[in-house]
C-alpha cells in the first residue's frame, strides 16, 4: 500500500536513531576540546589559543589559577547534582517499584489473573492474549519508559555540568565561542534524549512482537507503559528538581541580594553552589524527563489509536510505525537546523544571539513541513481508516500531512507569543518594569495581567489545531499534532538547555572572579536563555495539551466510553473538581518552596552572622548544608503533590468511574494550561524585566536603574516571586495534566471492568 | 394538590416582602436616630446620651466641632458616589438601551418579526404566542430587571454613605453602639435589597401573565430578560466600581502609606476622600448589584425549567411559584436572626464582634431549614414532574427539601472555610503574617499558595450539591440548591455591607481627627469587616457556580441540545477557550486598576509636591481630582472586559453555534470558579495578615511588627497587591461566569434557529 516497504521502516527508524545519537557523540567531543585541567588548557593553549591570541582581543587565557577555580567549582556543582540525583532515584525507585506492583495487580485482575485467551475486539474470530500478560508486559514498559526518563535526564544533568566550567573559560575568547560551547551542550541533550526516546521505544515494540504476534491491540496496550513510566518519572523529576532549585534560589537571593547587598552568584553566598546545582537538577534533568515524557506518551496514544485503524487490523507495519517515523524525520531535520547555529553562521555580538536561537526554531519547523510531507508520502498508504469512538473514519495521507504540521506550526506560534511576552525587547515586559516605579506592589499587579493575558492566543492556537486535526482523524490526528509539535524536540531542547548552561556559566564567571567583561558576556547569553527557556516551556505546556487530549481519547476509547456528556452531573462534578486539581497541587509546590526558602534564609543568615570573615572573603562558606537543606526539602516536598497526582485518577476511576474520571481529566486540562501558560510566562516576564533595568541598555531602563535603585529593588521582588512560579508550579502543571491522563489509559480496562464501586453502590 | 392555595400563594409573597422592606424601614429610623448635625447631637443627648455618659467611659460626646467634621466629611464621601453613579449610569444607560434594542431584533427574527402564534412545546394542539410578543416582553423584562439592580445599588450606597459617619459618632460610646449601627444600616440594605427583588418579579409575573394566560413557558421564558438586567447592570457596578475602589485605594496607599509615611485615611492624603467613595460604589452597589443578579438569574432558572415541568403544564400557580415562596420564606428567616445581633445580644468587646456575625449566619441557616421543610410540605405536591433535557422525571416534595438544604448548608461551609482561610485568628494567615519576615516575596508566595489551597473545600462542597441536587431532580433542582444558598441573602448582605461602612467609619474618625481609642474601636469592627467580607464574596461565588450551571442547563434545554460532548471537537474547543476567558477578563481589569493606580500615584505626588502646607496639614488637598481620575478611568476601563462579557455569548453562539457555547459557558464556569475564589481569599487573607501585625495582639504579632517595621512593609505590599484581586477581578468573575449564561438562555431560541453560521459555511 505505502510506498516505503515494512523492512524500509525498520531500518529508517534505527538509523535515524542512531545518526542522532552519533551527533550527539560528535557534539559532546567538540564540547570536551575545550579543557578545563591546567596541563590540558596549556596544551590548548599550545594548539589553537596562541593563533587566537593574536587575532582577538582575549583575557586571561592563560591564566591557569582561574583555570583552575573553574574546574573546582565545576566539580562541586557536579557532585552536587549526581548526589541529589542519586538520593530522589532511590525514593522514586521505591515508589515505582510499588507503582510497578500496582499497575500488575490491577490490570492482572480484569480477567481474574486467567491465563486463557480472549476474543479480539476488532474480530471475535480470532484469540488475543490474556490481560494477565499484557499486565505483565505493561508493567515491563512502564519500567523501561521509567529507567529511559531517568537516565535521559541524568545525562543531560551530567552533560550540563560538564559544560557549564567550559562556557564560562570560552567566554573569555568572547561571546560568540561561548556560545557555540553552550549550544552544542545543549545539543548534545536534545539529540540524545530524542533518539534514545524513539530507539528504546522501537526495541520495545519488536522485542514484544516476539510473543503477541499478529495481537497488534495487546501489544500497543501493554506499550502504553512506556509512558506512564516515562511520566511519572519526570513529574518527581520536576517536582522535586523545582522545589530544589527555587528553595536555593530564593533563599540565596533573600539573603545575598536584598539584605547583603551582594552581586548575585557571589562565592561568599553560602546558598550559591545549591543554586547551581539547583539549575542542572530542575531546568536540565527535569526539562529534560517532562519532554521524553510527552514524547513517549504522544507516541503511544497515537499507537494505541492506530492499533484498531485499518493499520492495526491490517497490520501495516509501515503505516503503523508512522508516528516513529515523523519522529525519526525529525531528528534529522533537527540536525541539519543545527549547522546553521554552529556552522553557517557565526555569533559576532551579544545582541545576535537571540535572533540565532529563534532562527533554529523557524528554519527546524519549515525543514520539517517538508519533512512531514515527504514522509506522509511515502509511509502512509493513499486511503486509510481511523478509529473514531466506535466507528471507522476514511482519511487521505494528505489529511495526516496536515494534522502533523498543524501541531509543528501551532508550537512554533506558541512560541513566538511566549517570546512577546516574556522577551524585554517588546513592550509588555518593558510597561512590566516601568510599573516598578510605584514599588512592588504594581510590578506584581503588571506581570500577573501580563501572564493572563498571555494565555489568550496560544489558547486560540491550541484549540485551532483541535479543531481542525480533529475534523481530519479524530483523536489520532490530535496525538500526531502532539507529535508535530514535538517533532522538533532535539532542537528544542538544545535551546532549552543552552539556558540554564549559561546561567551556571555566569554564576561559575562570577565565583571564579573573573574580569566584569565576561562576567557581561555570560549574562548576555543568559538573558537570551531566559526567553528561550520561556519558550521551551511554551512548547512543552502547548504540546502537554494536545497529548493530554490525545491520551484522553485513548483512555475513552479503551474504557468503552462512547459520550462524555457534561449534562451529566457524575461529569460535571469531575470536571469542575478536575479544574480544581491544578489549583491544589499548585499551592503544594508553591508553599513548599517557600518553606524550603525560609529554611535556607534561617541557614544563608546563620553562616554570615557566625562565620567570622565570611563577608570579607577571608573565609568560606559551608556550602554542604545549604545542599543538604535542598535536598531534603525537595526529597519530602516532593511526596504530596506526587501522591496526588498519582492517586487521583486511581481514586476517582475505581470509586467514581471512568465517566467522572473523564471530567476529572478535561477539567484538569483546561484550567491547568491556562495557569501553567500564565505562570511560567508572568514569571518569565518579572525576571527578564529585572535584567532590563539593571542592562540599562535604553534611556528608558536606565531612567528606571541603576542595580540597587527603589525601582531595581522592587523589579527583584517581582523576580523572587516568579521563581517557583515559573520554575516549579507552572513547568510541572504540565505533568499533572498529561500523567493523571496516561495512568488513565493504562489502567482504562481496570476501570471499566471494576470501576466506579461508590456510584453502583448509591 | 398542594396544601397552600392559589390565594394563599398570593398573599403570601407580597406580603412577606412587604414586611422586609418595612423592617428595613424600621432600621433605617434606628440608624437616622443617631444626629450628625450639631444642634440635634444636642437632641440626642438630651435622650439618651446624658444617661450613657454617667455609665459608660465615652469620649467628647458634647465636642459639637467634631460632629460638623464628620458630617462634612460623610456629605462630600455621599457626593462623590452620588456623582460617580450617575455618571456611571448615563453611559450604562445607553448600553442597556443597546442591547434592549438587539434583544428585541435578535429575538423578534425567529420566527421573521411574525404576529402569529405557534403550536406550543408541551401540546402541540395549543397556541402558544408568537416570537414577536416574547422578545417584547423580554425587552421589557430585561430592562426592568437593570432598573431594581440599578435602584438597588444606589440605595444601598446611599444608606451605607448615610450610615457611615454615623457608626463613626456612635463608637465614641463604645464599640456595641457602633456595631449595632453598622450593622442596622447593612440590614437596611439586605432587606430592601432581597424584598424588591422579590416584589418586582412578582408583580412583573402578575402584569405579564394578563397578556400570557395559559401559555406559561412563554411567561417565563420572557421573565428570563430579568435575570440577564439585573445581571448586566451588576457586571458594570462590579467592574467600573471595582476599578473605581481599587484605583483610590492603590494610589492612596502607595504615595501615602509607603512614600510618605502617614497613616491610612489621612486627610492630608488627597486621595482619602476617593478611597472612601470607593468603598460605596465597589463594595456596597457593585456587591448589592451582584447578589440582586444571581438572586433573579436563579429565580429565572428555576421558573423557566418549572414552566416546562409538571407544575407548568397542570397550572399549579402554587407549585410554580415555589422559588419565591422559599424567598419570601427567607425573608421572615431572616428578619428573625437579626434580632440576634441587635436586640437578643449585646456586644461588649472588640472580639466578640466576629463571632456575632458568624452567628447570623448559623442561627439563618438553621432557621432557614426548618422554614424550608414547612414550605416545601406546604407548598409543593407529595409528588410531581420536573423536566430532564427532553424527559420528564418524578420527584417528592422532601426531595426538592434536600435541593434547597443542600445549597443552603453547602454555602454555610463555603463561608466557614473563607473564614478559615482570611480571618488572621487562624493559623492559614498567621502564616502568611510570619512569612513577612523574609519579605514582601515571600509574603506574595505564601499568600498565592493560600489562595489556591483555599478552593479546595468549596469546590467539593459545590460538587456534592451538584450532584446530589441534580440526581433528585435534574436542573431545576441545581436552580433550588442556587436559591437556597440566597435565601438568607438578606442577612448575607447585612454582614457584607457593615464591612465597607466600618471601613468608611474608621476613615471619617481618622479624617475628623477623633482620638486613638475611637479608631481602635473602628478598626475593631472593620478587621471583622474584612472576614465577613470574604465570606459574602464566598458565598458570591459558590452561588454564582450554581446559578450558572442552572442557567447552563435551562439554556441547553431551551435550546433543544441533548448531549454537551467533551469529545466532540466543537465542544471542546469552547471548553478550553471559555476556561480562558477568565483569565483575558482578569488581565484587562488588574491592568486597569495598575494603569489607574499609576494615574492616582502621579497626581497624590503632584499633590505632596507643589501644594505649600499640605503635609504639616496647613493647606488642604484637593480631593475633587483625585475623585475625577477614578471616574474618568473607571468609566473608560470598564468597557472592554464589559464588552468582552457580553459579546462572547452573542459571538459564539451565531458563529459557532450552540454546542461551542455550551463548551464556553461549562469552560468559563469550572475555570472562573477557581480564580475567583482564590483570588477573592489571597486578597482577603493579605489584608489581613497586615491587619494582624498591626494589631499585634499575640507575641508572634508583635515579634513581627510594630507598624512600619521591614515586616510591616512586606505587608503592606501584599495588601496593596491583593486589592484589585479581592475587589476587582475576583468578584467580577462571578457575574461573567453568571452573565455569559444568562444571556445565552435569554437569546437561546436565536442560536438554535440560526446560530453556527461558521461551521455551517465549512
Amino acid at each position: 500500500m505505502a510506498i516505503l516497504s515494512a523492512l524500509g521502516t525498520e531500518v529508517f527508524i534505527p538509523v535515524a536513531a542512531v545518526i542522532g545519537i552519533v551527533f550527539a557523540v560528535v557534539q559532546w567531543v567538540l564540547v570536551a576540546r575545550v579543557k578545563v585541567t591546567p596541563g590540558a588548557a596549556g596544551a590548548t593553549g599550545a594548539k589553537n589559543g596562541y593563533g587566537d591570541y593574536l587575532i582577538e582581543e582575549e583575557e586571561g587565557l592563560n591564566d591557569h589559577n582561574v583555570v583552575v577555580k573553574c574546574a573546582e567549582i565545576q566539580t562541586a556543582i557536579s557532585e552536587g547534582a549526581t548526589s541529589f540525583l542519586f538520593t530522589m532515584y532511590q525514593y522514586v525507585g521505591i515508589f515505582m517499584i510499588i507503582f510497578a506492583v500496582l499497575i500488575f495487580l490491577f490490570l492482572g485482575s480484569i480477567e481474574g489473573f486467567s491465563t486463557k485467551g480472549k476474543p479480539c475486539t476488532y474480530s471475535k474470530d480470532k484469540i488475543c492474549k490474556p490481560a494477565l500478560y499484557t499486565a505483565l508486559f505493561s508493567t515491563a514498559s512502564f519500567l523501561l519508559g521509567a529507567i529511559t526518563s531517568l537516565v535521559s535526564g541524568f545525562l543531560g544533568m551530567k552533560i550540563a555540568t560538564y559544560a557549564n566550567a567550559r562556557t564560562t573559560l570560552e567566554a573569555r575568547k568572547g561571546v560568540g565561542k561561548a556560545f557555540i560551547t553552550a549550544f552544542r551542550s545543549g545539543a548534545v541533550m536534545g539529540f540524545l534524549l530524542s533518539s534514545s526516546g524513539l530507539v528504546v521505544l522501537y526495541i520495545t515494540i519488536n522485542v514484544f512482537k516476539v510473543y503477541y504476534g499478529d495481537d497488534w491491540e495487546g501489544l500497543f496496550e501493554s506499550i502504553t507503559g512506556y509512558g506512564l513510566g516515562g511520566s511519572s518519572m519526570a513529574l518527581f523529576g520536576r517536582v522535586g528538581g523545582g522545589i530544589y532549585t527555587k528553595a536555593a534560589d530564593v533563599g540565596a537571593d533573600l539573603v545575598g541580594k536584598v539584605e547583603r547587598n551582594i552581586p548575585e552568584d557571589d562565592p561568599r553566598n553560602p546558598a550559591v553552589i545549591a543554586d547551581n546545582v539547583g539549575d542542572n537538577v530542575g531546568d536540565i534533568a527535569g526539562m529534560g524527563s517532562d519532554l521524553f515524557g510527552s514524547y513517549a506518551e504522544s507516541s503511544c496514544a497515537a499507537l494505541v489509536v492506530a492499533s484498531i485503524s485499518s493499520f492495526g487490523i491490517n497490520h501495516d507495519f509501515t503505516g503503523m510505525c508512522y508516528p516513529l517515523l515523523v519522529s525519526s524525520v525529525g531528528i534529522i531535520v533537527c540536525l541539519l537546523t543545527t549547522f546553521f547555529a554552529t556552522d553557517f553562521f557565526e555569533i559576532k555580538a551579544a545582541n545576535e544571539i537571540e535572533p540565532a536561537l529563534k532562527k533554529q526554531l523557524i528554519i527546524s519547523t519549515a525543514l520539517m513541513t517538508v519533512g512531514v510531507a515527504i514522509i506522509s508520502w511515502l509511509a502512509l498508504p493513499a486511503k486509510f481508516t481511523i478509529f473514531n469512538f466506535g466507528t471507522q473514519k476514511e482519511v487521505a495521507n494528505w489529511g495526516l500531512f496536515f494534522c502533523v504540521s498543524i501541531g509543528l506550526w501551532a508550537g512554533l506560534i506558541i512560541g513566538f507569543v511566549t517570546e512577546y511576552y516574556t522577551s524585554n525587547a517588546y513592550s509588555p515586559v518593558q510597561d512590566v518594569a516601568d510599573s516598578c516605579r510605584t514599588g512592588a506592589a504594581t510590578n506584581v499587579i503588571f506581570g500577573l495581567a501580563l501572564g493572563y493575558k498571555s494565555v489568550i492566543i496560544p489558547i486560540f492556537a491550541i484549540a485551532v489545531s483541535i479543531y481542525v486535526s480533529f475534523s481530519i482523524a479524530a483523536m489520532y490526528g490530535i496525538a500526531m499534532a502532539a507529535l508535530g509539535m514535538l517533532s522538533t524536540m532535539a532542537t528544542g531542547l538544545a535551546i532549552d538547555a543552552y539556558g540554564p548552561i549559561s546561567d551556571n556559566a555566569g554564576g561559575i564567571a562570577e565565583m571564579a572572579g573573573m574580569s566584569h567583561r565576561i562576567r557581561e558576556r555570560t549574562d548576555a547569553l543568559d538573558a537570551a536563555g531566559n526567553t528561550t527557556a520561556a519558550i521551551g516551556k511554551g512548547f512543552a505546556i502547548g504540546s502537554a495539551a494536545l497529548v493530554s487530549l490525545a491520551l484522553f481519547g485513548a483512555f475513552v476509547s479503551r474504557a468503552g466510553v462512547k459520550v462524555v456528556d457534561v449534562l451529566s452531573p457524575k461529569v460535571f462534578i469531575g470536571l469542575i473538581v478536575g479544574a480544581m486539581l491544578p489549583y491544589w497541587f499548585s499551592a503544594m509546590t508553591m508553599k513548599s518552596v517557600g518553606s524550603a526558602a525560609l529554611k535556607m534564609v534561617e541557614e544563608v543568615r546563620r553562616q554570615f552572622n557566625t562565620i567570622p570573615g565570611l563577608m570579607e572573603g577571608t573565609a568560606k562558606p559551608d556550602y554542604a548544608t545549604c545542599v543538604k537543606i535542598s535536598t531534603d526539602a525537595s526529597i519530602k516536598e516532593m511526596i504530596p503533590p506526587g501522591a496526588l497526582v498519582m492517586l487521583t485518577p486511581l481514586v476517582v476511576g475505581t470509586f467514581f468511574g471512568v465517566e467522572t474520571l473523564s471530567g476529572v481529566l478535561a477539567g484538569a486540562l483546561v484550567s491547568g494550561v491556562q495557569i501553567a501558560i500564565s505562570a511560567s510566562n508572568t514569571g518569565g516576564a518579572w525576571d527578564n524585566a529585572k535584567k532590563y533595568i539593571e542592562a540599562g541598555n535604553s534611556e528608558h531602563a536606565r531612567s528606571l536603574g541603576p542595580k540597587g535603585s527603589d525601582c531595581h529593588k522592587a523589579a527583584v521582588i517581582g523576580d523572587t516571586i516568579g521563581d517557583p512560579l515559573k520554575d516549579t508550579s507552572g513547568p510541572s502543571l504540565n505533568i499533572l495534566i498529561k500523567l493523571m491522563a496516561v495512568e488513565s489509559l493504562v489502567f482504562a480496562p481496570f476501570f471499566a471492568t471494576y470501576g466506579g464501586v461508590l456510584f453502583n453502590y448509591l
